[in-house]
């Protein structure tokens, strides 16, 4: 843990905050924190800064926070990811909020089972501890928004089309040669990226002419084809990494 | 599986090769072979190619295959891998093999703890397999050769200094701020690359300094500090495509 999260309404009209869950033990036990000490501190969805402890004993741990003025820079990023097998998704979800995205849409596409969707993976209750997780390690605080959809075309056509109007969009799948990294040449500072990313085994024709009829531009890594999960990670790093750059 | 690899050695005189094991099973029960259909092929080390099935039954798949003229493109890097956590490594290896590295050096380092070099991950029965799956994950068929070292500086001075003389070398840390994108840029195409990641935590200033000492620049992902596992496939992803695009 790099950075301890709080929410607003944890904190107390003196900025305090009286731990008692995992991150009360993850401080006296791992860091071994003890009165007086600081430790970096972030509000969700806003500043981050530092505590000071106050009390420390068997169950809870307490904290003044003094948050300062800097929030971390936003995810420019949306992803757009078919469903992955609960197993692999379980695993994505701190990589996602640790490497940075803004927006997770879920989809349904034609190589994704069904049964997926009735996995708790998909649970916010599963999936908001993980991606918290991400976000201590990559000290960050904006904790991506999820979304699921049980069909690919309204959510192309009613959710996309205008939420990302101004978006530069891509479609990732390995029938593709271009680099994401020369499609980004240029964009203007102020763009978002959205990137959809296919399942095992890729995007289906129909599919990818949906997203392309929507603008999205075809890109992929070269010749070898990746897991889905190795994949999401390598493009977003390389995503990332481009507008890092001024791609 | 997107490529079978087969081994020199399981070849006849006549280019039949009789499967007992795993793939044997994957050909039968998954991808429903029948006789006179055709599968891709790889010789580990070697050429790609088609194989026609001959004989299908409850135990054993039979095939002929034809290789062509065509070996994949060699993987440009190498890595310096602080040795991860063993349940951590387990899961590395596929990746490691899908995106694409020549040798793999693991080593210890300050933060590596020193038991998980008694974890099985590091047994050759062990990661051989997983990193066959990557290779036929990829449709690659060069293996990657696994070091492994119990002490860093003899690793860097006696080992590193010789084989990579020619090489571009990296430190990835946390630390530094430079991309690996710009430190490869305008790479003659016949130059290899090696990059060493430190463990979650980091290199050690110590270490930092050693590596910096034998010509390695530093470089890092910008201000989000990533989990290793995700770093390296991360990084790996960020060098290769930096590479493909000719840097």
């Amino acid at each position: 843990m790099n950075l301890l999260l709080i929410e607003q309404g944890e904190l107390s009209a003196r900025s305090e905050v009286l731990l008692l869950d995992a991150r009360a033990s993850h401080l006296r036990d791992v860091l071994c924190v003890s009165p007086g000490q600081f430790v970096k501190v972030g509000l969700i969805g806003g500043p981050v800064g530092r505590a000071e402890v106050l009390w420390v004993d068997d169950e809870t741990v307490r904290l003044r926070c003094e948050l300062s003025d800097r929030t971390p820079e936003k995810p420019r990023v949306d992803v757009v990811l078919a469903l992955p097998r609960p197993k692999v998704l379980k695993r994505l979800w701190s990589q996602l909020a640790a490497v940075g995205v803004g927006c997770i849409h879920l989809t349904n596409a034609k190589r994704v089972e069904r049964f997926y969707f009735d996995s708790h993976a998909i649970r916010e209750e599963v999936y908001r501890p993980r991606l918290l997780e991400g976000l201590a390690q990559a000290r960050d605080t904006h904790l991506p928004q999820v979304r699921i959809h049980k069909f690919l075309r309204p959510l192309v056509e009613d959710v996309l089309e205008p939420t990302h109007a101004e978006a530069k969009c891509l479609i990732a799948d390995p029938v593709y040669e271009r680099s994401p990294v020369r499609v980004l040449e240029g964009l203007a500072p102020e763009r978002r990226v959205l990137i959809a990313i296919g399942p095992e085994g890729g995007w289906d024709p129909f599919e990818r002419d949906l997203f392309q009829g929507h603008g999205f531009v075809g890109v992929g890594l070269g010749a070898r084809t990746l897991r889905s999960d190795t994949a999401i990670v390598g493009l977003l790093a390389i995503v990332n990494e481009a507008l890092r750059l001024g791609a």
